[in-house]
């Protein structure tokens, strides 16, 4: 009978992180918004522990797990690595298709490997209290989680639209003993003038970072933790693809086609650097694909620039992919992916022609989400349903051209928290959002000149 | 460092069920409820296919796992089986705590394991149609993941507080492609009747079975699933028992007591019967301890007496521990417990004292559950969560008797689709409900009197 699962045991869990900055042209440093000026590690220091500091500017190919950060991996890892054979039968595709799936933790989604992480490293270092920002709500349950492991305070700016369409991941956040606003919210200077401005406003990641920025920079006791775009945290995920690769060799098959949905690009790193590694390396042939929302396209149509991470221009310039730092992307469901910018890393990774993006409409995604429902059982979440549509291209283009191409993708979280988006999508009542020329256009014009 | 999963190899996945009644004084058989002679095979061919009549009424050990339905278990099975360092430490106790964790489904509880092969043997008798009922949804979502792959039509009645605390529960049985209504519903002349005599009624897993029984009656293309009580869905359950033995041998560990949640008991039975049938053949000393809810505790405060299975007197009689068929308990949050009776071979060995039971109160139960998902991650479903009660329990006593005690529990689902009630906890607007003495009294006036 065929084989559906890849298992690894706990002592074949990874026991360092790998960091492609050592294998791959590193991308252009951050710099200061004035005096465009490389920045120094101490720049981060208000808001970031030293250890996490010195991780997101080391260009060691290895760095160690810590075992306290080991011993709360073990509660989900390894993560299994499935072959859908419905899926592909459904299909009637000779592509051969896998997936990583990062849902068996707790928090639902890959988040949680930077999340301990970065919970442990605050907790080593004395620090009280940690402020972050969510959309969905993956990342705030995750740190939530990591946070009630290492007993520290965390407060969750959570985007407003987000918070109302996804109640229940307000309350998983709350289980685990974090307290979460909706942000914009009447707490920072940040907040406030959004709300002056556009009293409605339903929020992004943009705005929620420079809320939980600024919380964190006036506050002595209290640092700040992001779930994506830095070095640091994709090289934290890069415990999926190392356990990846080990699996893959179990099936007998090395990927083809390496595929992510990217918002700020951590839960595709994870997957793919180690892949990446292979091909800058060893040379094999593979090919990466990204997929991304129609509504917030930043590889496919943003520029190559550089701009602020948040939309109150707090923090450093990071050279990325970006529809500029005050765009408001439409309120799809996929909350994770609303971010105006893309990672340093995954961003030089496309201008060097190592990696490719395709930008999908959500009704388009959620017709792949109820596919694969339908065949794999899993529901996935609407983040992680872009890679199942690219998936799907992907697996049609094998059949027509009669490949049996090897498909390996990142399903990095389930849908338990989006029902209400199925919902929509079952009734009829999912609508798609026009890729938004003249805001994405208006909100480029503020991309900072840098010489 | 230490060990936290235990997992299994896909080609360890149990080959066949075990049958209990092959082992233990069997219960006595179901009878009818005008002649009070036992019922045949044949009074309930309007309702099963033929093959699943032939395994309730089996005394053969072990039956074959038919290899379709192998291959849709791979999709998550073998489930891990995890020690609860974690917790162990935060009760500071010397009791060693294991669980298998069962919420890694896509359905997210035990139940696909009796929904997969259910919906098998009716697709292979080409039964084009099922009904059934469904508490808190976990039974309805793991038929309607079955039924999809199957490509069987599916019609569930949702006990209707259930249908209204757990709105996602509903869209996942309709992404699964099941239509679903709230019951007592208007289709059906059970629940007409009912709300003629009460238009309010909170439904009950006594009146929702009556409606689906009526529904599968009366049509020709249409077939009855059950996910409790009866024997072939203990049987199904059997895996995860089956599964968990050479798991806690990897573990070098024998469980002094096994632990599970009782609604109607198929996941504690699914657990706990390979391991009884080490204590009545083998002689092992292993206690079992059933927990159930205060709010309808059948075991502890029941008539061990024959009794209908439904509201509607539509069922043979059952011998089992009940609290009246007409009962309908209060709304507790863990709605897969809301049944009046119990399986009959769960009574049977209770009344024999080879198990025990003890309820629980909905705020203890919720009181564990916070616990448990700020120590081990998993926020577990309201039922499963019982269980945890039991748990701490348990592991308290082996603290105070200085006792290494070793106990093991099934973690039957996860709580995704039960924040609400978290909410409520979280809010102090949880509620207990006292044991319902009048009410019982009076539903338990109604069962039938039999020589």
């Amino acid at each position: 009978m065929a084989q559906y699962k890849f298992v690894l045991d706990e002592k074949d869990l990874p026991k360092r992180w790998y960091n492609v900055l050592a294998d791959m042209e590193p991308p252009p440093p951050p710099i200061h918004p004035a005096t465009h000026e490389p920045v120094g590690p101490e720049a981060l220091a208000p808001l970031f522990p030293m250890a996490l500091i010195q991780q997101e500017v080391s260009s060691d190919r290895y760095l160690p797990i810590p075992d306290e950060v080991l011993e709360v991996y073990k509660l989900w890892r390894p993560t299994p690595l499935y072959r859908a054979h419905r899926l592909e039968k459904a299909l009637d595709t000779t592509a051969r298709i896998y997936y990583k799936y990062e849902g068996v933790s707790p928090a639902g989604s890959h988040k949680p490997n930077t999340a301990v992480a970065q919970a442990y490293y605050n907790k080593a270092e004395g620090v009280k209290r940690l402020t972050t920002e969510t959309g969905a709500g993956q990342w705030g349950s995750a740190l939530a989680m990591a946070c009630s492991f290492f007993g520290i305070e965390l407060k969750v700016y959570m985007v407003k639209v987000s918070y109302h369409q996804k109640p229940y991941r307000r309350v998983l956040m709350e289980t685990w003993g974090a307290s979460v606003v909706p942000s914009p919210s009447g707490d920072t200077n940040a907040g406030r003038g959004v709300l002056e401005r556009d009293a409605e406003s339903p929020g992004s990641l943009g705005i929620a970072i420079s809320e939980a920025v600024e919380d964190a920079a006036t506050r002595d006791d209290t640092k700040y933790s992001l779930g994506s775009v830095l070095n640091h945290v994709l090289l934290h995920q890069t415990v999926v693809g190392q356990e990846a690769l080990p699996q893959m060799e179990m099936a007998g098959d090395y990927p083809d086609v390496v595929i992510g949905c990217v918002g700020g690009g951590s839960n595709y790193s994870g997957l793919c650097l180690p892949f990446v590694r292979e091909r800058l390396v060893s040379g094999k042939k593979t090919r990466f694909l990204a997929a991304e929302p129609e509504a917030c396209p930043s590889i496919t149509r943003g520029e190559y620039a550089y701009d602020f991470g948040d939309t109150a221009e707090t923090t450093p310039l990071l050279r990325m992919h970006t529809l500029g730092h005050s765009f408001v992307p439409p309120s799809i469901h996929a909350g994770g992916l609303r971010y105006h910018g893309m990672s340093p890393i995954i961003s030089k990774l496309c201008a060097d022609g190592v990696m490719e993006a395709r930008a999908y409409h959500q009704t388009k995604v959620f017709e792949a989400a109820m596919r694969f429902a339908r065949t794999e059982g899993i529901v996935a979440a609407p983040e992680s349903a872009h890679a199942i549509a690219a998936v799907i291209d992907e697996a049609l283009a094998a059949r027509e051209a009669g490949e049996r191409r090897v498909i390996l993708f990142n399903l990095s979280g389930h849908g338990h928290f989006d029902l209400a988006a199925y919902d929509q999508y079952l009734t009829g009542k999912l609508e798609d959002f026009a890729y938004p020329v003249d805001k994405v256009k208006e909100a480029m014009a503020g991309i900072p000149k840098v010489g």
